[in-house]
């Protein structure tokens, strides 16, 4: 990856005030929620797409609503950009900073505020990570849907930026069908509340709006999300095939014929045996593409669907078709899947792209973008939520060679063009960060854009909350 | 009803220049696109809200997009303020003109223009009806979710404007949970799409903002809405009790208990009176309140989930339970249920009320509503959306008494206060409109309601677009 990126121009006033507003950042927050040694400073460089870095000027870490009010006030009057952060898991570069920006980072403020089964909600601090949700009231019978591959260590601040999805949202929908409320910060210090715990909310959507917009409309200091009921049971279920046309179009009629299984996800060859050789999941290994797809209910419920499935299936060449036999055996399947961007970076440097296509394309898209890398001279491993058409190419290569980085990123760039020629579009649940800021041009017309730009100044005239992302860095887009 | 409502200023240039823009529009569209006798004007003049009336300059029929935005461009360039209008169903004054605004109907823009299998989307002009997209893919066993009690009349157009819902939605969400993308027509008249036939959108979720905007950001002339697989079956049961308070109970422990019920439906004893004397729909006479249960999946499932509900009723000392016996049974059932408002027409004059509550406050707000609707010496019919927490208290009077006309608003305003301190809000599905705008200011922080306006003025600074509407006609909303 080159290091070439362009950010918005540096506001050299900022830069040459440092120690200045390093001092009244002191004076805002007691010391232990202030970084600003270089040292120090170097975890916040960058996030999960680590293709870039940059030094921060200084780092807050806020306890409460007011002190995020207090420091983004300070900012907002004196001109300074702020970068908001949640566990810095971006897979597109959605926290990296940059020279002039304070970063807010929300790790300190992780309380769970309230439980409240009745109405079946939880209301959290935004720096609570995804999966100690679901931890806290599994004894209950309840989970929080939205399951990202990073839950373990991802923020509820960041899956509302990014709008997150996971494995299981092709039944629960992605964070946005999953939020009902937010407290947030807007970029001058003003505390306003979005939502509630009631179905809807009077006036416009703005919680809507919110969700996705990758930090760029306010930070997000509390939530309050839906609480699922467990199901009775769930039953992940193994299917093989010779060629990965067949699994999508397997898929696809899958999700015609008005079946919604829980999850269904899809490996191609290379991925099932990057898995399989880290996770010891038990895929087989002579088929071409590996459908992961679970139902849940009570057995009766299962079995019924299930039947359906393998039915569209053996329409489909289906090879292989197995049910796993235990608890254990479903979670080793669903580790395999679950640790294939971890895997895929123990044998090879590799870049995620995250297009999403409509289903009737699944097959044209796959086959494509075999044809894409090779043209490339590069391997690709597929690993993605296939019911819902969010592709995930995991594309190969050598990070210590230079033509191989450059030729990476351009299948990459090639790939969502292809997503969105084919009627999807460029970012399914990782967001657009900086990685696609650029393509934002080819999905969207000039007046898509300019309208989508008119709300964020409706939010932050002077684009200072996470700058350099999302829009393309032409005149139009920059303050 | 008083007719004394205030509306934002009139623009006095727009009314003194009524016939050139009159001549203007002639030259703009086909004789057949354009009303402007003021005899024909007059179906315009209000809507279902139906206690404000007010003569519109002229009504333009337009057949297309392009149409639209030659008639919003000219109106921009001009300073004439434009009132979009679907079927003229609103029960919250959505669609009432003013005497300077263009009405935009889009009565003639009803073709569906796609139907999709594959991706399970639907494609249609905004001026389709609800039901006739279900009745167009009934037979490939597909329908479109959200159904208003209007459905027969509704426009999808005016279902987007105010984020619609119906007795359904508590499985499969309201309008924005099912509309996947829109061609949108901006006060300028330039023309945007957002979204499409992919699971998500890259940048900002304008569509979400959009849908809910009761028409104040632009004119939707298309949109694409997800189709459903019909399921294998469905049932209504009804469930009798004594008491509103534990009908009210049964509902929330439901809910709690995880279980998601396709409907949920409540009525009072007032309320299962009118409707019974209508539609003879054989619900029992000898209960207080009356729950309209609706599962739906195959045998097992039903009898399943059933199983479970009527466990939790017998908890909540319920005194009836008869599961229909034929799918006659079941239509009557909710032909009972969908005349309700039709069925009250008969014997009072009513209005409706919308708030949304959170579901363990039902009991609650369901007797409060008594105490304060008894207060003013009038009665109430609740028949209502439960299981979503979405009341409907009918507040019944007679409208040729000047003070029960004024008692039964205020009442309705009380109630909606109660609402709103349940921890609740203004509206479920039937939008803000007039008829609520100055409860907003209870609602909403003075921040929180200057950050929504600031969303407006992003696309339409001069608020030109549905003016008088959603928000309280104050100095700082008013231009």
């Amino acid at each position: 990856m080159t290091d070439a990126i362009e950010f918005l121009t540096l506001r050299p006033d900022v830069l040459a005030r440092r120690a200045e507003i390093v001092a009244d950042l002191v004076g805002l927050l007691p010391p232990e929620c202030l970084i600003h040694e270089p040292r120090e400073l170097m975890p916040f460089e960058t996030d999960a797409f680590v293709s870039y870095r940059r030094m921060p000027l200084a780092v807050a870490l806020p306890r409460t609503t007011d002190d995020v009010a207090a420091v983004l006030g300070y900012c907002h009057r004196n001109g300074i950009p702020v970068v908001p952060r949640g566990a810095g898991t971006s897979l597109s570069g959605g926290a990296i900073p940059q020279e002039d920006a304070v970063v807010i980072g929300l790790s300190k403020m992780n309380a769970i505020l309230d439980i409240d089964f009745a109405n079946r909600t939880a209301t959290v601090q935004a720096g609570v990570t995804n999966l100690s949700i679901s931890e806290r009231v599994s004894g209950d019978g309840f989970f929080y849907a939205p399951d990202p591959s990073s839950q373990l260590a991802c923020t509820i601040g960041g899956n509302i930026a990014m709008n997150s999805g996971g494995a299981h949202c092709l039944k629960y929908g992605v964070t946005t069908n999953n939020l009902l409320g937010v407290t947030m910060v807007l970029v001058d210090g003003t505390v306003i509340t979005l939502g509630g715990k009631a179905l809807d909310a009077s006036g416009y959507d703005l919680l809507g709006l919110v969700c996705g917009s990758e930090g760029q409309l306010g930070i997000v200091t509390e939530a309050t999300v839906r609480l699922i009921a467990k199901p009775e049971g769930a039953r992940p279920v193994l299917f093989g095939f010779d060629t990965s046309e067949h699994a999508g179009a397997c898929v696809s009629e899958v999700i015609a014929s008005g079946i919604i299984p829980v999850a269904m996800e899809f490996m191609d060859k290379q991925a099932i045996e990057i898995c399989e050789a880290f996770a010891h999941a038990g895929y087989p290994l002579d088929v071409g593409a590996l459908l992961i797809v679970e139902v849940e209910g009570s057995e009766a419920e299962m079995d019924l669907m299930l039947k359906s499935i393998v039915e569209i299936a053996g329409r489909h060449q289906v090879k292989t078709v197995r049910e796993c036999q235990s608890a254990t055996e479903a979670a080793l399947i669903w580790k395999g899947r679950k640790s294939a961007f971890g895997a895929t970076g123990r044998i090879a440097d590799y870049i995620c792209m995250d297009g999403t296509v409509p289903l009737s394309q699944l097959s044209h898209v796959l086959q494509k973008t075999g044809e894409i890398v090779a043209r490339y001279g590069l391997r690709v491993a597929n690993v993605f939520h296939a019911g819902d058409g969010n592709m995930h190419p995991l594309i190969l290569f050598n990070a210590n060679d230079p033509k191989e980085s450059a030729d990476a990123e351009a299948a990459g760039m090639d790939i969502l063009r292809l997503c969105i020629d084919a009627g999807g579009c460029l970012t399914g649940e990782h967001g657009v960060g900086i990685e696609k800021r650029d393509l934002m041009r080819h999905q969207y017309a000039e007046v898509d854009l300019a309208q989508m730009m008119a709300a964020r100044s409706a939010f932050d005239e002077g684009w200072l909350l996470n700058p350099s992302k999302v829009f393309p860095l032409d005149g139009r887009a920059a303050r």
